[in-house]
């Protein structure tokens, strides 16, 4: 007999999930013991549930899916601003909760986890907000709703709400597996309308045949449909020079020829590329690049929409044409097979040295510390940006061949790179991840360290001790007196929460960060690196960029 | 020149609120900046969200009503679970938001903090599911919507939502503050209708006249309404014996001569009281007690409609008799005024004494604990209990005269204890605060103890460390895997989260706990006492009492 909770766990497993992030707690327990009992699904359970949810977030960058854990009300709603998160970076995290027994509802009790009043269906409504689809799991229909949520999570590219009351998730499934399971690869490349995927095909061909210059900006939601080798391919044989905004940096190899830099309107790394893009004849945007804020250093990219072609989730969109109904996948494919003319000049603009300077200075800079970063960084290592003032040094950071980068320029949560490490470290099996974040954000959730220790992963961890919110320092009028924290002692904490076979260093100066660098380039085992860099690096950025990021004041 | 952020600061600091609990960030700039220039509210700037929340939470237990200040989107989304609790027990917590730049929002530009799809309107309607009143606030409407956000949620004892976009929120106020403000006490008192009142009054002095045995359910709504000592002079007044049920625990002094013991069906203090409760001729629950799962030992009261009284918020209910429309105060003053008669017997039921034994075990045993924590505590403390294994036993404690105590034991979201005695540390300036806390609880927001030593404030804090969920460990069917918890060296946090002044100690044996405990009361700082309890003190509980609780199971 297998119980519902037991199907629920057995099916996400199939999809080649074998983590489930979250924290165990009533009313969730049938689902929690169908995860102890999984020989295919481990229990990963985290300090909170906030981090799990981030942790299922970049385990699902990595495996395409995750699943999280939590229970009802209390757990669910802490992990919303997690998965809503997903919902931005479109991450497809399969969020399972588990409800008071329909016996206990319909004889009018009153549980804990609950607003006193008798009423069961408050927080679904909430939860759901972060999902494309919803499940309420009945024995009945258990087996047909996992192959319709499956589906719609992967062709949405979303997280699902999935929940079943206690009693139900005990009781045996009803019905039979089907032969044929909705597979990631079914939904991802999706079904296109033929008539629209030709016309268009041919309307992307004739723009690039016709182009004397050319750019794509391929985008990280290419990782998630999985489709990065296939994109590569299509530039490879068209032979078309590519650059990447901050969002989607490292979806493809940065060492590839091919490969111009960062386009992020006026902070483009090189600088020229900014005008190399914008006065291209054709811009062809693979994914859906997100023009926010934080993407093009405050709107400053301008790409005139007549040049630009975006190949989007069922949709293609050329000047002011708009083909829909169409997969990605499939216009990748056909524009493989079909192109055959020789691509456009690559402009060889050159990229910034990342040198490593003997510093006279004894203090610890941002310019010290991210060209060792960059030393540090082998093939197949995902090095994780936390957001703040760190993700901007590392988004101009050239990445060797085959690093990943993962960030949350968009959704912009500061906490989710710790947890998400913990994600991104089980689900990257083949190399290291490395987190670099600022002690701002670290102290949201620093509680995850314990998780790592507790299950044997081995991150890399750096944490930059300016001791204040950066970012926000820089971003607000004044310096202010909240944007100081509390003075912790980070070094300290993988040993107070049970790492204590963890390397630890606190480097206040470049010959201690050499030597804990290279410490954990041969160490075989979990590195935390507190760096102490001072706050006066901090500067405020100049009055016209916070005006233009926050249009607060009357135009003059 | 008076901004729409310094007018609400100042307006909600007329309550009464000297502390701010939130985290900075954009786009709530315009509070962050009304909160640091404000010479009556103090910023308490947190770890995270959500323990913000909870500290907000625990400050409005105290002093009747919070300020909470998060970001859009990120920030209020973490919140949201601490905000539900405060619905859920009936706390004034006012949660304000700053969201993007109507300019921004005008122009269709896209920032981060959204779902990237230039949409600004997705997260205000989660926020305001745990409010029970909203204002979007505009510089015409502000002075106006004050007036009723702070009526409404006074009116309703539940948090307040209030947002404003930063370009708004920096402009000038309109329009002249009221001569005559809203104030806590008008709204707490409501508006009787005069009818509906005496009618009731009347019911219930009859009832209470004519019966033989009586006995009074003061709750924790007392509190929140400030009408501890208008209820208590009733019970002095006509001499009625009162119990209180675990959520309720601590509202009037448990030194009190009419002071009965804790009412929890099958697990009241002493144990016959359940009997003496449920047969008494009239039950007179004053607030409104919930009887949730928690609160009754799994549903084991049962109190005959016939013979209970409800004095309600709003409502008086004797027996199947429902009058409307009336105040809670009023109900008392009037009770206070007509009540005539000379009361009912206090049947003198006993309570069990709370033994300091000298134990030959050496390790540190719940028996042991618990007598010792008893006899730390003086007048005007207040403890505060996590909900867990540790709650259950505090429960039973006779608390010493005038020790308030502090729980969750509807809402029961674990983790909520550390945070919110930060909270409760800075609104009660007559005493101490004794937090005693699980490790289980403790590691989703131990990352407040940073923020504690951050402000100074001077706890006295417990943490049971049994390396498992004990209470799940008990409520679930196995002794599962996932109940364990990471190998945190507790008694490491507080120096490596920066509070290096703190007194801290692992105590393993009875005499180290002594020790501790008696260096602590003569200690003029913080302390953090971690306590080593043997996991196998986490005994399964009865398969009747979880069957009961959850109904999983086909009846028999």
């Amino acid at each position: 007999m297998t119980t519902v909770a037991e199907y629920v766990i057995d099916r996400l497993a199939e999809l080649g999930i074998d983590c489930a992030f979250g924290v165990p707690g009533d009313f969730s327990f049938p689902f929690d013991d169908a995860i102890d009992a999984s020989d295919r699904v481990q229990w990963i359970v985290c300090a909170n549930e906030l981090n799990a949810a981030y942790a299922a977030d970049g385990y699902a960058r990595i495996k395409g899916a995750a699943i999280l854990s939590t229970t009802y009300g209390v757990g669910e709603l802490s992990a919303l601003n997690g998965v809503m998160g997903s919902k931005a970076h479109r991450l497809p995290v399969f969020h399972i909760v588990g409800s008071p027994s329909t016996r206990v509802q319909k004889k009018g009790l009153i549980t804990h986890h609950t607003l006193g009043n008798g009423v069961y269906n408050n927080f679904a409504g909430l939860s759901a907000s972060a999902a494309c689809v919803v499940a309420n799991l009945t024995p009945e229909n258990t087996i047909a709703e996992m192959e319709r949520v499956i589906k719609e999570a992967f062709l949405h590219s979303a997280p699902a709400y999935i929940t079943v009351p206690m009693d139900l998730g005990l009781m045996p499934v009803m019905g039979e597996r089907p032969e044929k399971l909705v597979t990631r690869a079914d939904c991802q490349q999706g079904i296109s309308i033929q008539g629209e995927l030709d016309a268009a095909v041919s309307c992307i061909l004739d723009k690039l045949a016709s182009a004397k210059t050319a750019v794509a900006l391929p985008t990280g939601f290419l990782a998630t449909r999985g489709l990065q080798s296939l994109c590569e391919s299509f530039l490879n044989k068209v032979n078309l020079p590519f650059a990447t905004t901050p969002m989607d940096k490292g979806v493809l190899s940065e060492a590839h020829p091919s490969y111009l830099g960062l386009y992020a309107g006026a902070g483009s790394v090189p600088e020229s590329l900014k005008d190399w893009v914008e006065s291209a004849d054709v811009v062809l945007d693979i994914g859906g690049v997100v023009f926010l804020d934080f993407n093009t250093t405050i709107w400053t990219s301008s790409i005139d929409q007549d040049r630009l072609i975006t190949i989007g989730d069922q949709f293609v969109r050329v000047g002011q044409k708009i083909f829909t109904g169409i997969a990605m996948g499939d216009v990748l494919q056909k524009l493989v097979d079909k192109a055959s003319f020789k691509g456009t000049p690559n402009p060889q603009l050159g990229y910034p040295e990342s040198s490593i300077t003997d510093s006279s200075e004894k203090f610890v800079c941002s310019s010290d510390f991210y060209p060792r970063l960059r030393s540090l960084l082998k093939p197949d290592d995902v090095l994780v940006g936390e957001t703040g003032t760190c993700l901007l040094h590392m988004n101009k950071l050239r990445l060797p061949d085959r690093v990943g980068f993962q960030n949350q320029t968009l959704w912009g949560s500061i906490g989710w790179a710790t947890p998400a490490t913990l994600g991104i470290s089980l689900a990257n099996q083949s190399g290291r991840t490395i987190l670099v974040t600022g002690d701002g954000a670290h102290q949201l959730t620093a509680n995850e360290i314990g998780t790592m220790g507790r299950y044997g992963i081995n991150p890399i961890i750096f944490v930059l001790n300016n001791g204040i919110y950066g970012v926000e320092d820089e971003l607000s009028e004044l310096g202010h007196v909240y944007d100081d924290l509390a003075a912790w002692q980070f070094h300290q904490l993988p040993a107070a929460m049970g790492c204590g076979k963890w390397f630890t260093a606190r480097c206040a100066t470049i010959e201690a960060l050499d030597a804990a660098i290279a410490h954990a380039d041969s160490f075989d085992g979990a590195c935390y690196i507190e760096v102490m860099i001072p706050a006066s690096e901090s500067k405020p950025l100049p009055e016209q960029i916070k005006q233009s990021l926050y249009q607060t004041k009357t135009p003059t």
